[in-house]
């Protein structure tokens, strides 16, 4: 039979970076196409003792249905921390686990968003979240970056020239894919033109405890005394992204919108690996863990960074992220990322073009973005010459 | 500040049932409220086993990212058990794993639903799914059943008398929440009309192996051969539900589009329980578990079923259902059970009012919905004598 699909995911097209993907099969290839940490940081051994723990203490608490808004001591730990830490949420404020990031964005987009409504994003921005605006026919706008993050000029041309503007979607922390962090006073003024245009913030922010150089700026979240932003946090990077935790913090008025949101979506959050993040919370020094893990990135995005300076062409750029997974390069002004990238690929290397993170997926973009937190410090060398080699041919 | 949520967001209704879920925090009262299967049929002990493995043999693979289509041994045993079994699912189908029968029902709405479309389904239904087909701003159209399930003739007048019919909603064995089985002569005849109106049918089958007596009925999607029927199966009656790991068996057309509904929503499934899911299937025969599962639920059933000719009011009616979870009580006609169980939950005991069941939630049901596997058999008298006497009470 013809399937009738709805028009807004019959809109969404098969990305032009599946076929970079596909060559991921071939285990001789370089991935820098990732956007997880090194497996070697998962506290593997540690969640093993505590699923044992489970297993023998509260296994009927595990297996049976739980809270859609989550596992009481996991959002309680996860409130405290946030608060006492990074002053992120306030009494005011609730608390939902979720599966990741991802489905924190899913979900407040299905809440808030009606078809044609406006999202305003950074450009370039996260991949997972412009096509979770698109799944629910959400109207894109970006705005562009510089070093400091989203351009507040051109943050308040878009806000005066569009209608429905229901929130502004931005990663402030090592952002993905550029990596940069937005500073503190675009921050601010970001606040101040979200409350001018009456907009909430959408911040997203699971890199932002992986730094390894540098001041820490504070969220977002941290300034907001109206229940103007909505935080999502995650484990996937300072934990383990297959076990799919993460939360959003925000004003119970749009945390009890995406709890029905949730429950007819999953249910609730596997509850299981709430019980094992709650008890390594508890039981374990979650500072320390992220420490070791930020001293094993660092390594390796130094590494990455001399690499390029060794064998990329002068006229290439590239950012120097002070925390985070990624490091952003631009290849000179109406290069075509995408054909670079095909090019890296058939030297065994993925990259993610830039066009990828773009709301207009056709528009040229002259940006790729690489991972250095998954290969070794050995494939970084390998895959830097060989993209390299890539850039040279493709610019000469 | 005033939050604009989505307009078919905000129109979901706080349900009238939460002040009866309310009274489940006393522990005095007993809940015939839940949809789950008793905690001491969950395989726990083979899942201690079976996790301890995956922590020694293949933790990297539990903890990092995973494939959105489900983990590949997982969608392979499926697939096969189903198809040999069952003759559910072709070769010509695709499999893939979802976080429950609920997000394969949210990842289906949103694959198809343009606002406004409208989805058919059982009068009463289930209310998690009734909600998903809301949250997407589908128009909802039910049709009465009886004891062969859904009737053929009224589905066929909503069906010539409604635009944009997308899918046919149905739980065709032990129903969600009359415990009621479609006979093969009807499931035919609804295969019929959905291929005579050019429509979907949604088939939703959680409880089908937990039957007590009477032979099996094939399901629907084993007599199509042209790709019309989505079939929603879950492992959470039959291993545990807190997992939350089920799967969808579709043509490939509608899978894709769902994986990348289900991409944004939460990247994928828990990795670390489909592994366990898996082993489990490989290592465990989970049709004697099913058996041992059907057996303590069979008591329960019959408990339930004496109690209720022992303690309730001959003017009230309820099914004999030949397995599943739940038995359906009916007032005479013209009764309101919203009213009867808010009496029940002062006797400390919690059951489902009809509303809660229905595509219009103003409306008056005369029926209500028990669960028999969650209490112990002394708790299934104890509650089934007082909601005898909350009868009498309300009729005389």
């Amino acid at each position: 039979m013809e399937y009738k699909i709805a028009e807004h995911i019959a809109a969404m097209k098969p990305s032009a970076i599946r076929e970079i993907f596909k060559v991921l099969v071939d285990p001789e290839v370089i991935a820098l196409s990732a956007g997880a940490p090194d497996p070697s940081s998962y506290p593997e051994e540690e969640m093993a003792k505590l699923s044992a723990e489970i297993f023998a203490e509260d296994a009927d608490t595990a297996f049976k249905y739980g809270m859609t808004e989550g596992y009481q001591p996991l959002r309680d730990l996860t409130k405290k921390r946030m608060q006492e830490k990074y002053s992120t949420g306030t009494d005011a404020d609730d608390l939902i686990i979720t599966t990741g990031g991802q489905q924190t964005i899913s979900l407040l987009t299905q809440t808030m968003i009606n078809k044609g409504d406006t999202i305003v994003c950074e450009g370039p921005s996260f991949i997972g979240a412009l096509n979770a605006f698109r799944s629910f026919g959400a109207n894109l706008k970006s705005v562009p970056m510089d070093e400091e993050g989203m351009r507040i000029d051109e943050l308040e041309k878009v806000l005066a020239s569009s209608e429905n503007v229901k929130f502004i979607y931005v990663i402030p922390t090592f952002q993905n894919p550029t990596g940069r962090t937005m500073s503190l006073e675009r921050r601010r003024q970001l606040l101040e033109l979200a409350k001018k245009y009456d907009v909430l913030i959408l911040e997203d922010n699971p890199y932002f405890e992986l730094r390894y150089e540098g001041e820490p700026v504070p969220t977002i979240k941290s300034m907001d005394t109206e229940g103007r932003v909505v935080y999502a946090g995650s484990y996937s990077k300072v934990m383990s992204p297959g076990m799919r935790i993460g939360y959003c913090i925000a004003n119970p008025k749009i945390i009890n919108r995406m709890v029905v949101c949730k429950q007819v979506s999953d249910v609730h959050t596997n509850q299981f690996f709430q019980m094992v993040v709650a008890r390594y919370l508890q039981t374990y020094d979650i500072d320390k863990h992220i420490e070791e893990e930020c001293k094993l990135n660092k390594i390796k995005r130094d590494a990455m960074l001399k690499a390029c300076e060794t064998y990329f062409d002068k006229r290439v750029t590239f950012t120097h992220p002070e925390g985070g997974l990624f490091i952003w390069c631009e290849l000179p002004e109406g290069c075509d990322s995408l054909e670079l990238c095909r090019r890296i690929t058939e030297k065994k290397v993925a990259c993610v073009p830039g066009s990828a993170f773009s709301v207009d997926e056709d528009a040229v973009s002259n940006g790729f973005r690489m991972n250095f937190s998954m290969p070794t410090l050995e494939q970084i060398d390998i895959a830097c010459s060989r993209i390299g080699e890539a850039i040279r041919e493709f610019l000469d």
